[in-house]
């Protein structure tokens, strides 16, 4: 799975224009960077950059660029790595820029309800600032403590708010861009509605730092909701969890948050982080975590109320209501960090699937028959509400999915299954690197030409993550 | 303006081919009907296509889009004709294909809330339809009982519940597309989030038809909200009520419409509909329509009482509370009536500006004084919630900007002072041919250049709508 990029090489040359730009601290060969930056959290996979640069402002960006599309040095843009599916694995070697130098918020306009960022804020830290001003950023993907915003942009992040407020496309105003060229562009205007020309701002929000580097963020921002309301629900089977996820929406509820996750994955993660408040019962197969939010405390608990009554038609357990703040957070904890536990239990590979919400039940029996016929162990959580299931998988020699052929076949049929069912192979995680040899299921020969000459509008010489989504040329 | 377009003509060998492939029925070249074809709602401009064909389906359009790639005939798409950028008129003769007869809901998925439809189905036709399952597509532009969902597509369509449900790309999961070529794809997938290589469907929503031709559009529906109510407040000045607006949402509530319409406007309108049961005081300058919606009419009782009191801050005077369904529909059609109304008053050019919500009271400022020097009158309504404001221009001796150099002048002074403001140039309707003369003050070459390359992609032969949005070679 070679990318076709005609490569050039990290010469002494450039490493001295590197450092006229940036200053000699922030251009670095050594071997603990070079590893450090040679990794994201996808599989166990381990690629080294031949230097990584730290630049601080989008100027510099763009001199860096102009250096490497003038001497066709691969670039690969970082955000904080914490990827799942390799987009910022430095596969080709070459220069690695991290935005981390990037990390001020520039403005919050509170006139507006939006907010101005660089690329390098770490996510929740972005929530937390707006939120003092009683304002909303919904997007939160389970590594929201570690990642960038601009990452999130890159791989047009969701994490469980989606269900109700949308994914981080849904927020994207405008971007400050720099092009492979070296070229900076702003793609739009700070407005709730645009019909000026072609969309590049939605074109850039997903793009997986392959048509350029972003350097400036505008998000919309909603008012906070004043409460929420947790609760947990135990019931007999993954099925009857994703139906009664289902049940919900057809009911006329929208919760602001609806996951799930197999009982086997709340086990792990309960033992790692040494839960004692949230109870888990033995007799049960999946959990439906189900938030709802408001400004009308008395509306928030008729409907916990009415959800809870719905669900004993699919044979829920007893519900557990998280009482009072810490409570909510020991549940919500226990979630976010299902993917670094199972990940340390040998469940080192991740899909990220998504179908129509309905279409649950099916995938997940598609799931455990494929396991059984591949031989590998999955465990299942994620969204259920959006139909977005992560599937965590466990295989008896391997670390990785590239290098194993029973479990690439394997990940075909069950991709298969997935576009049959309406869905497709990321939701929320990108293609990167790992899944790349995947697009063909989803796409045919027609798209996947329309997305390879669109990367070379932006990028003539195929500097800019090469080869992450598809081989380009 | 001529679009730089090797233009090829349709001759006597085509007319037969086109025939072939939709039948005699459906291929019109008689006066009336190039007429008819000849313009949209766009000032009054008129351009007669060779010959109007009205397909039946994605197959016969793709066979018509590959004869006229290969001999070069220029081809214009058309929904209902309701657009009001010139998007829909066929400026270069040639071809218009008319997507009237692609006019079916496919399948409303009451599981997966969602739609499948045929481009040529009319907006509220479909709005009916899933409402009927308790189900909600919130775009509404002004023109839904007569549009096409299809043209909405190409415009990126809002209208007034877009303040709180978001416009129409905020609703379109995937499209079935014909590209210029003749091939046929599917955008993306019918899910939720998709993070699966570049956003091919929201590169094609707001393309106005010249990426391809949409044969098939799944929507994303919602539950459809139980309760409204909905109120009109005067205000002494245009300004005030756009400082209301803004301080209805940093007081964090989010209307479900909040509209503005000024006095002229809505005397205009009021008298062409022979309203009598909403009263218009004399001592007014600006309405605003304030709706809000929910599932709990407590809440919304107090939610419209908190916001009258606000409205006090800013000289509001006595609130109208239309108080049945009957009120309700008089109001709205007195605000849906309104372009029409001051169309046939002498209004004939419309502009759709957007800027941040908080900066309307400026443009609206800037518009009456660039009236004065530029010698134009200038009525503002539309969508203050969101910033789209809409401004309706009267100028004697003139029925189109294209013709007169001062209100080209202006009118480009106007979006400069909109740029200014963080704003563009349209929020809603799009730029088709009559604004891409102005497409250079909200962007660079470099962005302009990217956009032209991306048509190039998509249509080698620059045969689909060619010269709309931008001169494109």
């Amino acid at each position: 799975m070679e990318a076709f990029v005609e490569k050039g090489v990290v010469g002494i040359e450039h490493m001295h224009q590197f450092i006229d730009i940036v200053g000699e601290k922030y251009v670095l060969k050594d071997e603990g960077s070079l590893n450090e930056y040679g990794h994201d959290e996808t599989e166990n996979l381990l690629y080294l950059p031949d230097v990584v640069i730290k630049p601080g402002n989008a100027e510099e960006i763009s001199a860096i660029l102009r250096i490497c599309n003038e001497a066709r040095i691969p670039v690969t843009p970082r955000g904080a790595g914490t990827g799942l599916s390799g987009g910022a694995l430095p596969h080709l070697g070459g220069v690695l820029i991290s935005t981390e130098r990037l990390n001020s918020i520039l403005q919050i306009d509170e006139r507006n309800l939006q907010v101005t960022t660089q690329p390098g804020v770490i996510t929740e830290v972005l929530q937390d600032a707006v939120k003092e001003k009683g304002l909303f950023y919904p997007p939160d993907p389970s590594s929201r403590g570690s990642c960038f915003i601009g990452g999130n942009i890159a791989a047009n992040s969701g994490g469980p708010k989606a269900v109700k407020y949308g994914v981080v496309k849904d927020y994207v105003l405008n971007l400050q861009v720099v092009l492979p060229t070296g070229k900076i562009i702003w793609t739009g205007a700070n407005v709730l509605k645009n019909s000026t020309g072609y969309n590049l701002t939605q074109l850039m929000v997903g793009s997986e730092g392959t048509l350029g580097i972003v350097t400036a963020i505008v998000l919309r921002l909603i008012p906070l909701p004043k409460y929420e309301l947790l609760i947990l629900v135990p019931f007999k089977s993954l099925e009857k969890a994703c139906e009664a996820a289902g049940a919900i929406f057809r009911a006329g509820f929208t919760p602001s948050a609806l996951e799930l996750v197999e009982i086997e994955a709340l086990q792990i993660v309960n033992k790692m982080v040494g839960n004692s408040a949230v109870p888990l019962t033995d007799d049960t197969a999946a959990h439906l975590i189900i938030e709802v939010d408001g400004n009308n405390m008395e509306t928030l608990i008729n409907d916990i109320e009415a959800i809870s009554i719905l669900l004993t038609q699919y044979e829920a357990g007893e519900v557990y209501f998280a009482d009072d703040a810490q409570q909510k957070a020991e549940l919500w904890k226990l979630r976010r960090r299902v993917a670094e536990a199972v990940k340390l239990d040998g469940f080192t590979i991740e899909e990220d699937t998504v179908v129509p919400r309905a279409e649950l039940p099916e995938l997940i029996r598609g799931v455990k028959t494929l396991g059984k016929q591949y031989h590998f162990q999955a465990v299942c959580y994620g969204h259920a509400g959006d139909g977005n299931l992560h599937i965590r998988i466990k295989k008896s020699g391997t670390g990785n999915s590239q290098d194993d052929p029973e479990l690439v076949e394997g990940l075909r049929a069950l991709f298969a299954l997935v576009k049959r069912l309406g869905g497709t192979i990321s939701g929320e995680h990108g293609i990167g690197l790992v899944q790349k040899r995947y697009m063909d299921i989803m796409f045919g020969e027609t798209q996947l030409q329309l997305m390879r000459q669109i990367k070379k509008v932006f990028d003539p010489n195929n500097i800019l993550n090469a080869g992450k989504i598809f081989d380009s040329k």
